[in-house]
């Protein structure tokens, strides 16, 4: 499985470093949180006509997907930590969120289901 | 594979509510970031000890999923929309970071791979 | 002085509730971190039509206000903790800056000073 | 006034090198929040220990003491662009956050005001 041989490699990773006394639950969240923090400094200052060329420049592309691997790699670590099926948590979460948004009352818009339909 | 049906499942999920409006790089970048947020909120205020009690609270346990399912379903929106193999992305992360942090001169180090060795 | 008197009727705040106990400065730093979330989410999905507009709407106004106003609070309780004057902290970094960006090299141009002039 | 005189130096600052034309109040806010994500930098991999010594550090005092600097100078040019009174908001929040939080059922308590009294 992708994620279960991802997960493998971290933890080889971190071992051979002696890294677990350091990767508790808060430390990988933080961590997490500057991780996406990277990848939305990428968008600063641009804008949207930037924003849309950012993809056609290749060291560019390859910040934003070394930015995201490094999201990725947080998230299994944290998984792992809490013992969480990321797989089967993303797919129940999606159910839910298909409650939270039912079709004919979201259809096209960015509002959120706490706030009212205008 | 894995992340592949969940990316499949997101898209029918967006395309249904005819989303892909609003799933601009800019924007989907900024929802991850708040995702990321309300998983660093459920470490807000706790000490230690109360972090390592999280797990054993069924309550919890399942914000801190959905939580992590939340990030996961936004990092999978980016990918795809980026066109970024988040796998393989994620491998060459690893490599990258096996070659700033060897493993004689960082074992059981904490310290940046930009910070002198003391 | 208006950032003193803050700080006084925070440190009342703080102190009629014993929760001195609880702000360490990780615990402040992490607090900040979440109202800058907040203050995020209110551009979350908008278009930039609708963020022109965000300011004619009084209950979105009332919100950025009190988002703005947690962020300092918590940016005070920082510097009440860390013995840092937040003034001359401005100052001073405001004269470093100006430093990093010559006018003449940076007139128009949002590039970060580590970004090679194209 | 301490604000005040800070804001109209921001305010030369931006116009002497033409940059009020990037300072949107969604650019303003997400570079506020990629100055809080630089402060929680700060407190990765820190143990409590660590943190304690933190302050002990002159280069270490001075990284946070600037970081502190650049919140609060985005936090005023997002007041300035939005026409708010920070000073004036941080006084009504604390109201706000005193009637929320009534002396004695948050003494000594961390909890959310949304979250039930065990």
């Amino acid at each position: 499985m992708a994620l279960e041989d991802l997960t493998q490699a971290l933890r080889q990773f971190r071992d051979a470093r002696n890294w677990a006394q350091f990767h508790t639950l808060r430390n990988l969240i933080v961590s997490l949180n500057l991780e996406a923090a990277e990848l939305l400094e990428l968008t600063q200052w641009k804008s949207d006509s930037e924003m849309a060329k950012l993809l056609d420049d290749a060291s560019k592309k390859e910040a934003l997907s070394d930015e995201c691997a490094d999201v990725l790699l947080y998230l299994l670590l944290i998984a792992d930590t809490a013992g969480i099926d990321l797989e089967a948590a993303a797919h129940a979460k999606l159910s839910k969120n298909a409650e939270k948004y039912p079709v004919d009352k979201f259809y096209g818009s960015s509002r959120k289901y706490t706030e009212a339909n205008d």
